[in-house]
């Protein structure tokens, strides 16, 4: 794998099982992915689909998957970077990898749901919503070098 | 039903299709729910099984449903309170009614899985988790009248 893209952070999360049911961590005030609340939102995925590419200017991203198993890869073309020109790609969830993955603003991103049942995401990022600051761009498409997706 | 506890707020929120999955709301810093962002975490709560009560002194809940469905119980016994000696219930999930529900501090609450599959609650707390500012109750007890749980 390419290495780590600059800014972004993949913290491993808890787990606390429970007779009736588990406790999963997510985000708390005083951690350092945490950088402001501005919304937080759901985002089911279906196994073998894709969202994506996705690129905010200003949003900053904590996904967290609670349920099922999600591929996530990140391409980096920004200018300033030290790691312009590289993909990652993070398969989590809580079966496999239960970490909250942190991508700050500029960043292509795109998901890819993995498990055969339910895969959801949750998203707080530091901004609501607003379609201004966030560009799109088709899976295959002529600016962002081609991604094996399996 | 009793009267709506006093404080609690219970909000319709949006499910928005889409080919490859859903997408659903949460929570937004600009809505009337939002006080401040302390913790959030997700509980898993199986099929007739039973999480409370507890009381928060300080925190206050907004719980949300994206999987499954769960049953919510809250007793009032603030002395201050127009609504003490109130039990509300309420049935939430994206597949019966996809509402956010907030509670205040000082109120006791329990839930229960009442879906057959996954049940998952996500709260987005004002105060990171703090044991000290929460009282728990077994859910028999000699202080808040028997509630009949199917």
């Amino acid at each position: 794998m390419d290495p780590m893209i600059e800014g972004v952070l993949l913290t491993e999360l808890k787990i606390i099982p429970g007779e009736s049911g588990a406790v999963m961590h997510g985000l708390k005030v005083q951690e350092p992915s945490f950088k402001n609340f501005g919304e937080a939102y759901f985002s089911f995925i279906s196994m073998g689909k894709i969202k994506g590419w996705k690129r905010h200017s200003k949003m900053t991203l904590n996904l967290i998957v609670p349920v099922g198993k999600i591929r996530f890869v990140l391409y980096d073309d920004r200018d300033n970077s030290r790691t312009k020109g590289s993909f990652n790609d993070f398969c989590i969830g809580p079966e496999i990898q239960y970490s909250r993955l942190t991508i700050p603003p500029g960043i292509w991103m795109a998901f890819q749901g993995i498990g055969n049942e339910k895969n959801l995401l949750l998203n707080i990022a530091d901004i609501p919503h607003d379609p201004s600051e966030a560009e799109q761009l088709q899976i295959e498409n002529s600016r962002i070098p081609n991604f094996k997706w399996q």
